[in-house]
C-alpha cells in the first residue's frame, strides 16, 4: 500500500512518457531522441566521433535480421491485422504446421508451432523438469534454457567449451553419462554466442548411441546461415528416419526476419512432439505471425536475398578485422565474436555513445564482443567506426 | 520413418492446398469456399435454410469481437509491423507495462505482460505445480487453466456450479480448505461459459480471510463488460492494498478485440509478479500485438463503442430469446448461455449448416449453447435465424 501511494503521483507523468515513446516506436514522432537523431545519453561523455554525429542508430545487439522482413510476409501480416486481429488464429496455425511439415517432408504431428522458438525450448524444460531432469549444455551459449531450468528448480550442469570456442561435445557426453535420472542435453548448432558449428560426426554417433535416459534439443535458430558451410549438417534427417530421442528448434527470427512476429517450431518423432504439446500455450501464435510465416515460406527470393546480404555483409565485417588484426572465430550464422582489446563494458558504451548497439559480456574471458551482422551498408559503416575506434586506441 | 515414406507423395498436394487457403486467409481469394460463399460442407445435409443462402458468415463460437479492434490500433500493428517486425519487443513490452500500471494505478513491477492472459495462466499453474499444489475450480470454467494443470500432473477438483449455473462459493471453499498443502483457486469472474458472477461480499470474505496456503487466480477477461453490472466488482482494489494472495489475469482479447494479436496481463502485488515472472517466456509479445495494446489504451473512443455495441447487440439477442421463450442465463459479458431444446450437436451441426459457428457442448446438462455476442446487424440476422430455427422446430 505504501508503495502505491509513494508512487502514485509519478503515474500521470509515466503515461504522457509513453505517449510520445509510443510516437517515436511507430515513427510518426522525435519526441524521445534528441534533434541530433540520438538519445541525449548517447552525446555524453565526450565519446561522440563526429563521423558518426547525427548518423542512423544501429541495433547490432540481438541477432535480429537487419534488412527486415520480407515484403510479401510485411503486406501479409498487414492484411491479416486488419481482416482477423480479433479472431484467435489456431485454424492458420494448423495450415502453417502442415506448410511446414511439407517443407521438411515429415507428416503434420511431428512440427509443434511455438510462440517463437522460446515456447518450444521453455515447453521442452518444463516437460523434462516435471520428470526429474537434469539440464546439460555448453557454456557460454543462449541463456533462455538454462533460464527456464533454473525457475523450474532443475539441476543445470554448463561445461565450458574448448580454448577455440567450439563445443565440447567429448566433455558434455561425459557429463551427462554421469547422470543416472532423465538428462536434457541443450545444443544450439551453429552455437550462440561463438557462432561455431559442432563436429558433425561426433554429435551424430552420440545422439544415435546415447543412453535411453537423454534426450537432445538441438536448435538449429541459425541452420539457414550454416547450411552454406559444406562441414555443417543439421540433423533433421535423422528425426525423419525416427530418432525418438531428439527435438529440432527452428525459428523464423533469423532468416526470415520476423524476430518481433514470435513464430518457431520444433520437428520431432510424434512419440517425443506428443511429450511436448501439451506445455504449449493454447491460442500460442497470433495471427500476424502465422500470416507472415506462411508468406515468408513462399517467399524464397527474399530468403535468398536475406543469405547473400548477411554473406555480403559478414565479408566486410571480416575485411576490417583483418585489417585492425582483431581475432575473430569463424562463424556460420548472422553474428561472429571478435577480439576488442580491452573490457567489454568500455567498448559497448563507447558504441552505444555512437548509436551503435553490440553486444553485453557473453564469454568467460573479457575483450570479446558478439557483433550481430547487419546489411551490407550498415556493416561498411560499422568497419569506419572501428577503424575510427582504432585510432582513438578503444579497440 | 515408414510413416514418412507413406506420406510423402501426400505433402505436395497438402502444400498446394494450404497455398489456397494461405490466399482465402487473406481475403485474397475464395478458393477454398463454393461459389455461394459457403464451404461446401456447409450445404450438406439440406439443413440450409433459404434465408442464409450465400449470406455472410457468423463467427460466434469464441468470445471473439466481432467488431474487429480498434482503426487506431489496426494502423499501429501494421506501421510496426513494417518498422519493427524483425526487432525483438522487449523495450516495447516494457514501455506497455508502465501504460498499463498507470492505468491501473499501481507500480510497474505490480504487472506482469503475457502471450495473451492465458501465457499468465500458464505461468501460475506451473509455479503452483512446482509447488506441489492443487487445482481448485468451478466447473464448467474456462479449460485452460484445468488442461495446464492436467499436463502438470497437478490435482484437479472442479466443483458444480450452482444450479442457477452462479458459481458455488460456499463449495468451493470447502474444498480448498480440506487441502493442506498449497491450492491454486482459479475464479474466473464473470465466469465462462456461464456469464455469471461472483457474489462480491463473498468472494472478497474469502480471500481477505484465506489461511496463507491458499492462491487465488482471478481471471476478470470480461470486466469491462461487467463493469456495467452495478453488482460486479473487481478485486483490483484489493490488490492495490496489497493483498498478496490473489492474482488478477485481464486481456485485450475482449472488449479490445484483440484477440489474434495475443497481449494479456496479470496485475498482482510484487511479492507475488515475482513468483510468477520466472515462469513466462522470453520474448513472449509480437511487436504488432504490443503497439495494438498502446494504441488501444489510447482509444476511449472505440472502447466505449465496443461496450455499446455489445450492449445493443445483447439487447436483440435478449429479446429474440423472450419471444421464443428460451430460458438463459443473465450475462455480464460478451456471451450468453441460452437453452435450445435439444442436444448441443445437433443445434451446433445445423447452424454451421448455415454458417453460422456456435459454441460446442459445454455444461454437465445438455441443450445449453454459449452463443458469443456478435456486433449488432449479426445479432439480427441471428435472431431471425433462430425463428426459422423454431419453424422447423430446430429449438
Amino acid at each position: 500500500m505504501s508503495v502505491f501511494t509513494k508512487n502514485n503521483s509519478g503515474f500521470q507523468n509515466q503515461a504522457q512518457l509513453t505517449r510520445r515513446r509510443l510516437l517515436a516506436y511507430l515513427g510518426a514522432g522525435t519526441a524521445a531522441v534528441t534533434a541530433s537523431g540520438f538519445p541525449a545519453a548517447y552525446a555524453d561523455g565526450g565519446e561522440l566521433l563526429p563521423m558518426r554525429k547525427g548518423a542512423a542508430r544501429m541495433l547490432l545487439h540481438f541477432n535480429e535480421n537487419s534488412l527486415g522482413m520480407s515484403p510479401k510476409a510485411t503486406r501479409a501480416a498487414q492484411q491479416v491485422v486488419a481482416s482477423a486481429g480479433n479472431r484467435y488464429a489456431d485454424d492458420a496455425v494448423a495450415e502453417l504446421t502442415v506448410m511446414l511439415a511439407a517443407k521438411h517432408r515429415v507428416p503434420a504431428d511431428w512440427v509443434v508451432l511455438g510462440n517463437g522458438s522460446t515456447e518450444v525450448l521453455k515447453s521442452i524444460v518444463t516437460m523434462a523438469a516435471n520428470a526429474g531432469g537434469t539440464l546439460v549444455e555448453p557454456t557460454p551459449t543462449f541463456g533462455a534454457v538454462q533460464d527456464y531450468a533454473k525457475a523450474e528448480g532443475m539441476p543445470v550442469i554448463p561445461v565450458l567449451v574448448n580454448t577455440d570456442f567450439t563445443t565440447n561435445l567429448g566433455a558434455l557426453r561425459q557429463a551427462a553419462n554421469q547422470i543416472k535420472g532423465p538428462v536434457l542435453i541443450n545444443i544450439c548448432n551453429p552455437n550462440n554466442p561463438t557462432g561455431t558449428i559442432c563436429n558433425d560426426e561426433a554429435l551424430r554417433a552420440w545422439v544415435t548411441n546415447a543412453p535411453k535416459n537423454q534426450l537432445f534439443l538441438l536448435d538449429e535458430a541459425y541452420v539457414d546461415y550454416a547450411a552454406l558451410n559444406p562441414r555443417y549438417k543439421s540433423l533433421l534427417p535423422l528425426v525423419r528416419k525416427g530418432q525418438e530421442n531428439l527435438i529440432i528448434a527452428r525459428t523464423f527470427s533469423k532468416v526470415y526476419g520476423m524476430a518481433g512476429m514470435r513464430v518457431g517450431y520444433g520437428i520431432a518423432a510424434p512419440e517425443t512432439t506428443a511429450l511436448l504439446k501439451p506445455f504449449t500455450m493454447s491460442y500460442n501464435l497470433s495471427a500476424a505471425g502465422v500470416a507472415a510465416a506462411m508468406a515468408s515460406l513462399e517467399d524464397t527470393e527474399f530468403y535468398e536475398h536475406s543469405l547473400n546480404s548477411n554473406a555480403e555483409a559478414k565479408t566486410t565485417l571480416v575485411k576490417a578485422l583483418d585489417q585492425l588484426g582483431l581475432d575473430y572465430i569463424p562463424a556460420s550464422t548472422n553474428f561472429l565474436l571478435h577480439r576488442i582489446r580491452g573490457p567489454v563494458a568500455d567498448y559497448q558504451r563507447r558504441m552505444k555513445a555512437n548509436g551503435i548497439l553490440v553486444g553485453r559480456r557473453m564469454t568467460a574471458e573479457d575483450g570479446w564482443n558478439r557483433i550481430s551482422i547487419g546489411t551490407p551498408s550498415e556493416m561498411k559503416v560499422f568497419a569506419k567506426t572501428l577503424h575510427a575506434f582504432r585510432e582513438k586506441e578503444w579497440v
